[in-house]
């Protein structure tokens, strides 16, 4: 019998093949007390230089088939194992416990995951905890001389069925083989799902037990359109499936042809379709899909990655490659959203019981004022090199707005005095991420040049649900009506003010909510790269009339996520 | 020149009198190591015995001048002093680790106060982490010699100026002299606040600064009406103060005649004023003020006070008990509220990031339906004793509180194989204290019998702040417009369809507050009962017509929290 497992959908894509569990060695060790730590220590740096030469030899194999931004993986990871500051810490481990080696190893690299992990507002810097983990683990096999499974010798074509996939598992898969990828772990940014998309291959992330409910060689169907597989499915399953997935190929084919084409619905009216990144060096996948604009551009990645402050000039710097690359084109970038949960060593922060309700982003601007100001005067300088927009996260009250205005006007005017004019066309908005803030969008909108409705966030706080919790994920609830009335709010908000409404949340880029988004009239759809030629194509087929109908249908009579769900597909069909 | 201190209006009046600082003596102690355990082990017992001594001597001369409620506070603290678990603990420290007893003292009742500390959604257990802070500083100051401020000495009328009031300090206190107290510390309900008002003593708590910026001896203004303290007042200010306390003695006596009164405005419209309880223990205040119903009793005391789950039948007699003091008058009560961030060693909950965003509440009794359905079953039971209603809190969907009903109807079916009819008149309702119901009233008005609106969280979620944080305290706004819309949606909902609305958080008790929620048609107030009476008082004075003209001018006009604060101001002149 067929049995279905449902998850994430990471990556497009069908997939039909036998499963490969790819199950990791036990790599369980005993915790020893030693007395000869030269030892240790030396079979420590060992393993280290071992793994290091590993990771090289993958990487050099990876080279024809993988990009440059997915094997500088390899070159983060090679520089994990070469932290000259971790191996201190490993030695003195060794040195000040009397330890062994697996002991010292996993203590230190647990502690460094766990500090990434912890930083849950930014799932950015929380995957680079998968990082450590995978490079911990490779070491680890060395100093207990296990072999690590071997991907490379695949030689006919399998699903991926995993815990977690890791770069260098997905480095070492000969992509003519592997047919998709289901993970118990991660979400749609999580590694796994980013490196699917780079590859094209078709993945479920998140779908929690996917590794036991499926066994080794089952023949499974992977469904990254919907987020589901299906394991020993019937003939009319496979049927179906078959068709499916030759369409989608056809399909594809089809919206590549769409990256010079404009963001267009049936009836001919004009949106945009945006990417949101998070460095600079995700502009490269921006421009090849041919992005109406740059929809968010998180500046965190400056705070996170560095070990003091950023100065004015490396964020200038930042800020104008981006602005630059678009030609012309839409950039807004958020001011810093950095929180209590996100430990930052070279400033201390309070612990906090709460931090996705405590002190963060724009609460933080406003409080330690240098730090914001150093941000807008880069953000004023790099406005010259295109079309620069500023948006405010976690703005809650009109007081913050005006506080967080008035300190860029301030700026802007110091900066005027040797460069008259520079930043008045910066556009000035909000990210529409908490309630009390869409619920007042008629004020707001008199005051604010832009906004763009960050649905995670939104989500989050409109349900009391914290979308890493996975005990109250089933309030994860992009449907409900009750967060569709108030997304229509504040649409509806910002067009009787003349002012552009845009959402750069997880819904943006979602299938069944684009034509509810382009029902209400929605502006700007800002997504993953990965997502944005499906998304246009969808767009060229869905007639606004008949989509603003389909709105008022479901806010009439939708009670639920499911009924608002059902609706939608009954309208797709 | 005078300095103004503000905080948070805890009790009732105006006090004018010299400062008294309450300044603990220095406790701090030099952690050693040491190898004689049996004497350290005497020394703590000593001084844990000298200490029952002391409280009870402070409870014999308080007998007097305190009711039998505050004085079960001291048999609480001695109770902790004689636990034998603590006991056990510090003793343990002394043996494994070899530290002097002052170390083991603190350590032990740190972690024990922190774990109650830690309890942010449940004010009552928060409070009680300063029981075992004030037991052990007390215990420590015998072990170290030292000797605490002696209050029974005070001969003349003073202000109380304190970080912190703990109970034993305010049992020393002779009520006479006592004119006001200000703490740096504490919300509504800590200690210093529930004992001032018990005592009728005017209080202003949480004021932040207050033993910093008034000095010993200084004269001292104290308004517990507004949460406002002057020190050094100059002499208008005096004469101002000293015509308020008149005329507030005055209304004070006033307001006693209103006991048996009804709850109306102005122009004779009817409404109800109820209290806020947490245990059975509350009904004597209910009742001395002449509450018109429980508008919330909160059943958690039954989960905390307990070392296991707590029984059908246990939980009948504290439901019985209180519906039938009500006699007849409405009860309601609100299905558990225990989560996350209140450990309970019988039933372990997962960690959380996030508890306030986590599993709590109707998402633990929905998941966990056994210790659901032990408490319908005790409620429906119960109900036979008068007019008991019950209410779930945390729902934030429609399919929560369908969920909820349908669970309710089978226990309820299959008690009446045995007692037929018996639950049929139980009206069920939910909280609003999650933006998604605010938002969606609508759709479940029509499928609920009330709306009970719970500011606290609902202020907390809709503008994404922990009320427990102080660095994002100023987002606690109760006046925002935002909020105001969105409370004035629900009681709209709410009687479009003939149900009743009601408010159970802080704001129903809030002065400036009442009559805007009169203006939007509020039916049921629900707060401390030591507000009741005042909050009658005022209501007699407000026509509901005029309410809804300022109502509609704040909609209208006010843009932040102060603005909405500044006109009902002027309304109220």
């Amino acid at each position: 019998m067929s049995t279905k497992v449902k998850g994430i959908a990471a990556s497009d894509g069908i997939g039909i093949a036998k499963a490969y569990l790819l199950v990791t060695p036990d790599l369980s060790f005993k915790k020893t007390s030693i007395t000869d730590t030269d030892t240790e220590i030396s079979r420590v740096h060992q393993a280290l230089s071992v793994s290091v030469e590993d990771l090289k030899a993958i990487q050099d194999n990876a080279k024809g088939s993988l990009d440059e931004d997915t094997l500088a993986i390899f070159d983060a990871h090679i520089a994990i194992l070469s932290d000259p500051e971790m191996i201190k810490q490993i030695d003195q481990e060794i040195n000040d416990k009397k330890v062994n080696a697996e002991q010292a190893l996993t203590k230190v690299t647990t502690d460094f995951a766990n500090t990434l992990a912890a930083m849950t507002d930014n799932q950015y810097m929380q995957e680079r905890a998968a990082d450590v983990k995978d490079v911990s683990k490779r070491v680890l096999s060395h100093l207990l001389g296990k072999k690590l499974p071997d991907l490379a010798a695949i030689d006919s074509p399998v699903i991926i069925v995993a815990h977690e996939v890791t770069p260098s598992d997905t480095s070492q898969m000969n992509k003519k083989f592997i047919k998709g990828m289901i993970t118990d772990l991660g979400g749609r940014t999580s590694h796994s799902a980013i490196m699917s998309r780079t590859l094209g291959i078709p993945a479920v992330v998140g779908a929690g037990e996917a590794t036991q409910k499926i066994k080794n060689g089952e023949v499974v169907i992977l469904d990254g359109l919907n987020g589901e597989a299906i394991s020993n499915p019937n003939e009319t399953e496979t049927k179906h499936y078959q068709q499916l997935a030759q369409s989608f190929e056809q399909q594809r084919a089809e919206w590549a042809k769409l990256v010079d084409a404009p963001s267009i619905s049936a009836d001919g009216k004009e949106f945009e379709i945006a990417s949101n990144i998070g460095t600079p060096a995700d502009m490269d996948d921006v421009v090849k899909v041919g992005s109406d604009a740059v929809g968010l551009f998180r500046t965190e990645f400056l705070y996170m990655d560095s070990s003091s402050l950023p100065t004015e000039d490396d964020q200038f710097e930042a800020y104008k490659q981006v602005t630059e690359a678009m030609n012309g084109k839409p950039v807004v970038i958020r001011t810093m959203d950095i929180g209590g949960d996100k430990p930052l060593n070279y400033l201390p922060l309070p612990e906090e019981m709460n931090p996705f309700l405590g002190y963060r982003a724009i609460r933080i601007s406003l409080d330690r004022q240098s730090i914001f100001r150093t941000q807008l005067r880069a953000l004023i300088r790099a406005s010259k090199f295109g079309q620069l927009r500023i948006m405010f996260p976690m703005i809650a009250t009109l007081d913050e707005f005006r506080k967080a205005k008035a300190i860029f006007t301030e700026e802007k005017k110091k900066l005027q005095v040797d460069d008259p004019g520079i930043g008045d066309d910066i556009k000035l908005g909000i990210m529409i991420e908490i309630p009390a803030a869409a619920i007042f969008a008629e004020a707001f909108a008199k005051e604010v040049d832009f906004f763009s409705i960050g649905t995670n966030d939104l989500i989050q706080y409109s349900f009391a649900a914290d979308r890493g919790n996975e005990s109250v994920s089933y309030l994860y609830q992009p449907y409900n009506p009750a967060l569709l009335k108030l997304i229509k709010h504040v649409i509806d908000a910002a067009h009787q003010e003349g002012k552009i409404a845009a959402m750069c949340g997880e819904m943006a880029g979602d299938a069944v909510a684009l034509p509810l988004l382009m029902g209400m009239g929605l502006d700007e759809y800002s997504m993953s790269s990965s997502s944005v030629l499906r998304t246009r194509s969808t767009m060229k087929t869905l007639n606004t009339e008949k989509c603003a109908e389909l709105v008022n249908h479901v806010l009439k009579h939708a009670l639920t996520n499911e009924d608002t769900e059902k609706m939608v597909k009954q309208f797709l069909k």
